[in-house]
């Protein structure tokens, strides 16, 4: 069962990608530019090789998990990527994963791409997910190996989905984290106790607001924008009386104005009866 | 245990409150502006009234439920309400909670401010929460009463308390809704199925980042904003990063942008070093 993997890039992510596999039994062939990095994971039964080249040369999957795709590419350039496998588990956008992917095709090599939804802690741990894209049977072969890793999620065969999924949770996310600060503000502002609020009534309250959400990715899907509930002329006045509340309570509404906006802009644009999944229509 | 209860305003919401008051056996005297949205409630067993002041008098607790406070005071007006306990469950702002507060008590009477966090059709049912705020004796008279309606929860004296936490519920809800728009047209402007990425990825990773949100809370609370995971100056590359995919893949970033502006503006301020719950200090 033991498969040889190599591993380029020991920054926090690397390391606990290289450390994860060892745990699960397999060889690891470790390098990173500033090889003392690499000290740890030898100390733990890693192989060091001298330079990314010869780590590629030593196993079938080579991960590559560097700070970014320009350094993912210095770091493949020198080696042979024959026959081999190249796993980019670096932070990029489609487009670089699809030119990345490209380049590495023309050299013979096969390449997967993959988002990582964990930080480097919970590497190994129940609740981390790694979102992949490329080739079906080119995952098919390595899912077993990289489960140890976190819950796999193949995504399709481009290998711009991973990036693309990846990036879609973080803006899910930041939006969340927007809403949350602008939240927080308006409590702290009146003296009143940040975490009670957000233990006790926000995190609740967001828990059964994103579980309507389905739903309204299925209107969007059919383009089906009717509603009984909440219609955007009620948000629309909503939305007023709220910017007017921060100014009230002295608190900058700055990051809850663009979506005030997109509420006025779709209701001037006579969709005032629909719903908010509606609001999808003005993004693109 | 049946106690009077006046409902004035008789819209979605004040009909679903005098239904579930009738429903838990008490009696209700109902008064709407265009008295035929009576007629279903006294067919169902409540007594009409032919005018708010009639009303008033006809019952201890007064629930008002009407478009805006204006049109709430506007009801309100020829009333007497002296000895008469006023609960006011209309949407709007804290300050015009307070203002209404003084005017009622101005008058003789009890003030109590309510937020309802439910659509009419989850009124009486598990879910429903309705925020109050005013004086805790008068709402302790009152809890029982009004307790088959929705989880009942006293934030406190101050009758602008419970618009305060109600705007601040909504703050967090648009935000999220903001993020679930941007992430739903990134995946849909890709023709990927939304409804699947929703349903089995965004909202999973939405509730674990909620969960994580009180331990931030805690850092505003304590103003220390050390971090060890993901600090501003990770999270500008990230945002410049999403900002140009979104433009590569097509789609309006516009929602996200102010995120992005604030973060980099506390970097530039010399906080890059520090964690994203001290973005609060720039909202201030
Ligand atoms: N940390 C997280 O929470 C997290 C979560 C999800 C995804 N990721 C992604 O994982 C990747 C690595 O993150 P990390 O946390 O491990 O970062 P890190 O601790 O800062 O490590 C960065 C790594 O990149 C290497 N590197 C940078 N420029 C290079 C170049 N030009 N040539 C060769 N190597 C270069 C560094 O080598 P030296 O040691 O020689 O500088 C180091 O190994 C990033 O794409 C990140 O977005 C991280
Ligand atoms: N529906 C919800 O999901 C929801 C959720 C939480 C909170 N709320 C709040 O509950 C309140 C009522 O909402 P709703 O859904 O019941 O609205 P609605 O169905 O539109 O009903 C509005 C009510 O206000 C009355 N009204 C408006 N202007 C008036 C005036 N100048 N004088 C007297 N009465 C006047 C209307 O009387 P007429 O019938 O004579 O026009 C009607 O009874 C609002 O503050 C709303 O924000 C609603």
């Amino acid at each position: 069962m033991s498969e040889n993997i190599a591993v380029l890039g020991l920054g926090l992510m690397g390391t606990a990608l290289a450390e994860t596999l060892l745990a699960a039994g397999h060889r690891v062939t470790v390098w990173n530019r500033s090889s003392a990095k690499a000290d740890a994971l030898v100390a733990k039964g890693a192989t060091r090789a001298a330079t990314a080249a010869e780590a590629v040369a030593a196993a079938p999957l080579t991960i590559v998990c560097v700070l970014d795709y320009e350094a993912a590419r210095a770091v493949l350039d020198g080696a042979d990527l024959a026959g081999r496998t190249v796993l980019n588990l670096t932070n990029g956008r489609p487009a670089e994963a699809r030119a990345t992917g490209e380049w590495v095709n023309g050299r013979g090599g096969d390449y997967l791409d993959g988002g990582i939804m964990a930080v480097p802690y919970m590497i190994g741990r129940p609740g981390a997910l790694i979102l992949y894209s490329g080739p079906r049977d080119v995952f098919d072969r390595h899912e077993a190996t990289l489960k140890p890793l976190a819950e796999p999620r193949h995504l399709g065969e481009d290998p711009g989905l991973a990036p693309l999924y990846d990036l879609a949770l973080l803006t899910g996310m930041y939006g969340q984290i927007a809403g949350f600060l602008e939240a927080a503000a308006l409590i702290a502002a009146e003296g009143r106790p940040v975490r009670e609020f957000t233990e006790t009534l926000l995190v609740p309250w967001l828990h059964a607001m994103a579980s309507a959400q389905p739903r309204w990715a299925e209107d969007m899907e059919r383009g089906d924008y009717a509603t009984e509930v909440s219609n955007l002329e009620v948000n629309r006045v909503g939305l007023g009386n709220l910017v007017i509340a921060f100014e009230e309570q002295g608190v900058k509404p700055d990051l809850l104005l663009p979506m005030k906006e997109i509420v006025e802009r779709r209701v001037a644009r006579g969709h005032g009866a629909e719903g908010l999944p509606g609001l999808i229509e003005e993004l693109r």
